[in-house]
């Protein structure tokens, strides 16, 4: 039996003067803590490692076990010894985002100058805040350059505001399932959940962290969250029509359905593990969330990015961040020059798709960062 | 310039002993009355008469202008003089469904036992019972055969059940953009709708006709609704990322994208015109829809349909009742040796198309009915 890989989250308190950061609203935020852990070993010349960043709901927890827990980190599958992200090679890292609930500085966190929760005195951030914070830890990591920065959803985001903000710190990218820039749609949805939590009497314009949470509303953005990362195809293989624990209809407004018990059940449990005002914040860096923002064009925004290696991954049935906006990103690296390589993965799981299509993503991210790598060695 | 087309919407109460109805759920409703419009002239032969079903939150006022209002019925671009539905040449007939709010019996009427609005002791109603309650209009305007039903999503699953319950009285029918059950995902939105409107405070378990009504949770089922009624592509068209009234990001919680204007406008606006009940009962009846359901498969369930002539219609950008649906109506119909004609329409509107897309709808349409009507001349 495989032996469990044991990890435990570590915590960074920005020590730098003067221990702030100025956001791209212009607001500061400090002190800023940063929840991250790490996987493997650094090499002696600190060119193996790897900064993987996480999607909406996810955190630093990325693979391996926590002492006393029953389920690994989000993408154990494929991080850890001999996976796609192999620690026997490479020095893997994840890090929190600033704005998050799970360690890192966020509206939850205390308020120096009150004492007390921020709540929505927490500054707006930005995926280009989110990332300015992680350089910050990985000066503090003594790396100058990292081989790789990869990660899908809103964890592609940051890959991508990575490339474009410090592209001399990195040499390769792999951005997942994601989208140089949030698209009607997808703010649509995004709004909607921020409505729904935003409309529970227990918000109370984000002060709640002494009373009961927003819960019933924060649990209906997550339900509409779930469908959008689902494809119509695997809710009706997983799902379809079938009753649940009953033999015909109720005729009345309970659950009827696997489907609602499903996204109940989603709805509730996130409520468990998840701050309201977090997702808010994040929710709203990601519709932000525009390359181009700055430059003329999304090609100009890579124009100093020429040096980096990309592989660009997207998933068939993923209609919440499509093929399609991944080859927006593609083109614009072409009209670069920069060496791009993309795949779009044949999947019926929709968004999801890059939590769940390890073998896939395993045979093509491997086979890439040993190419990345051996060019350096 | 075109004279305006004036109408009135009419009362029916059923009259026939016992004045009531028994519902698929084996609940009886009555007394039980339902609004309607007609149009045009019903020929001596009777014979000229097609019945229009409504969407979700449609109604009787399919076309023409009430006095007074500036904005003609829903489907004004589709019925008229010289129209798709031709006035001068047909006969049409607009009901409005049991279970909603625009004059026919629902959860906000009179419930006889108690003189108050039923409230939660309406009972849940299905698309069956909805067809039920019209082919006692349709017997009470002295019609033994319509020339043809038609209607757009629950419209047209009200078709499908209208040739299935009642195949005897009905020459052919349209049903366009419409599904013969409603998928896992369909229901999916459909429940995160309900649960806004009884998370509302304000729902109060449906009690609430003499109090403020539960709008918030109501204006947000309607935001969810809207994002599936259209399509990506016409989001990204009509909004992209424009930002409201403002040069540049606001970097609070209140409106920056044009998108999420529209769709705080849209949910507003709606709970000015329709009761949150009649949300959650309709929406149940759409996810009971399976037209399957007592007949082996969908193959068998138009067995006794064979002399209907059949059009059916689909949009390219429907991703909420998707062409797929459609043929496999199709494929069903056409097992049964039935005579059936399908155009997929190339649209950029998603769902809303066939609200919109009046060109081509009205080229094949009133081919189809010039081609039913003339066989029976």
């Amino acid at each position: 039996m495989e032996e469990l890989y044991y990890v435990e989250t570590q915590y960074y308190t920005f020590a730098h003067p003067p221990n702030e950061l100025i956001l791209e609203s212009g607001e500061k935020l400090g002190p800023i803590t940063l929840a991250y852990e790490t996987y493997g070993e650094l090499d002696k010349n600190k060119s193996n490692a790897i900064l993987i960043l996480h999607a909406l709901s996810g955190d630093a927890h990325v693979a391996g076990y926590h002492k006393g827990d029953r389920k690994p980190g989000w993408w154990d599958n494929m991080v850890g010894p001999g996976k796609a992200f192999d620690t026997n090679k490479y020095f893997v890292i994840c890090s929190n985002v600033i704005g998050g609930c799970k360690g890192s500085t966020g509206p939850s966190s205390i308020n120096p100058a009150t004492g007390k929760p921020y709540g929505l005195d927490f500054p707006v951030i930005t995926i280009k805040d989110m990332v300015n914070a992680q350089r910050y830890l990985i000066d503090y990591l003594g790396i100058e350059k990292l081989l790789c920065v990869a990660g899908g959803s809103m964890g592609g985001m940051q890959v991508l505001q990575w490339t474009v903000s410090y592209p001399e710190r990195v040499r390769s990218a792999i951005p997942i399932a994601t989208a140089s820039r949030n698209k009607a749609m997808q703010i649509a949805f995004n709004e909607v959940g921020r409505q729904a939590i935003m409309s529970d009497p227990n918000w109370n314009r984000g002060d709640y962290y002494d009373k009961t949470p927003p819960n019933t509303g924060l649990a209906i953005a997550r339900m509409v969250g779930h469908i959008t990362y689902l494809s119509e195809e695997s809710m009706e293989q997983k799902f379809g029509r079938r009753l649940r624990q009953k033999e015909k209809y109720g005729y009345d407004f309970s659950i009827d359905f696997e489907v609602e018990s499903y996204l109940h059940y989603q709805g509730l449990s996130f409520t468990q593990r998840f701050d309201a005002n977090s997702y808010l914040y994040i929710t709203k860096a990601i519709d932000y969330f525009d390359l181009a923002n700055g430059y003329g064009s999304l090609f100009e925004a890579f124009s100093n990015s020429t040096h980096i290696k990309f592989l660009v991954i997207s998933f068939s049935s993923d209609w919440l961040y499509p093929p399609s906006q991944s080859k927006e990103i593609v083109r614009a690296l072409e009209a670069n020059g920069i060496d791009v390589t993309y795949r779009e993965i044949e999947s019926s799981y929709g968004h999801d798709a890059f939590l769940l299509e390890a073998e896939e993503q395993t045979r093509i991210i491997s086979s890439f960062l040993k190419y990345v790598y051996e060019e350096i060695k």
